[in-house]
């Protein structure tokens, strides 16, 4: 069974973490939230998740995609070295990296955006351009490994994307057909 | 295109319209949502949905699919005809229907559960009951045209077994693969 994991700090935005956990349990894969501490995490509308892994107790080589989603997460737990470390892994092995709104944040902190083709919140563009992104106004743009979209109104053509690019890299044969 | 139609009202619990709403999306569906007027609806988590029409200006047979979320909505909407009559006519004529937590009001109002095997959130199983419903604590029932889920913890079983379901139907030939 691929695994999944999803990158969330406090007041992430509920629909962004919801939808890839959901889609991707949907498609059978095993997909896990990580914070900086296990138990009860709140997003922005009040949705509870439960954390089930500390970033000190993640170990990236044990999971196939990531997900960062958006919301004020991103900024929260960007200076946790561990959780940058695990956006590393994923960049640096080719692995796919869906990422949406603020969760760009955690790639630019891991400086791997350099010369790059990506989209993020527009508030953070500037940021995206000033660490080398290419950062462009679509609603998903595909850069290899890295699928990113603006903001929850972009979810379905993110995740249509994303699924795209686990099919192609052969991770779907999980899913339950009929 | 194939088309979905969601009924909400407001107060509808966020994720169990949205979720719905951008996985027929990300298929392919045109989806569009119906309530008792147009303009903005907030969800019981503040999440706002357009609703592109008002239940006097649906005509039901333009869809294909009918989705009916849980939350306050089912209870707000099910005493307007026009809205039962949607559910009515989609179960009439054997189209899928996926309904969720509260979402079972609307067919109890409808008249079209006796003898139907089904699910709903718990505190409306005497309800299922006495209305000739068949009830099963299970996270997704599938019968028929009918696939019923419990809350939002069964969300990804839900639209797993629907999308099973429009499969068989030959409704995801719309889907963008590669």
């Amino acid at each position: 069974m691929p695994r999944a994991l999803i990158l969330v700090g406090s007041e992430f935005e509920d629909i962004e973490a919801l939808y890839p956990y959901y889609r991707l349990l949907e498609a059978g894969f095993e997909t896990l939230f990580a914070s900086e501490d296990t138990g009860e995490l709140k997003g922005k509308h009040g949705y509870i998740v439960n954390i089930h892994l500390k970033f000190d107790d993640v170990d990236p080589s044990d999971f196939d995609v990531l997900v960062l989603p958006g919301g004020r997460g991103p900024e929260r737990i960007r200076n946790n070295k561990k959780a940058v470390d695990v956006v590393t892994h994923f960049m640096e092995r080719n692995k796919p990296v869906a990422a949406i709104c603020h969760g760009p944040q955690l790639l630019i902190s891991a400086k791997k955006i350099n010369g790059r083709r990506l989209t993020s919140y527009w508030g953070i563009k500037d940021d995206v351009e000033i660490a080398g992104g290419i950062w462009v106004d679509e609603p998903v743009v595909v850069d290899g490994n890295l699928v990113t979209s603006r903001y929850p109104g972009d979810i379905h053509l993110w995740m249509r994307e994303f699924f795209k690019l686990l099919n192609r890299r052969g991770l779907l044969s999980a899913v339950p057909k009929e």
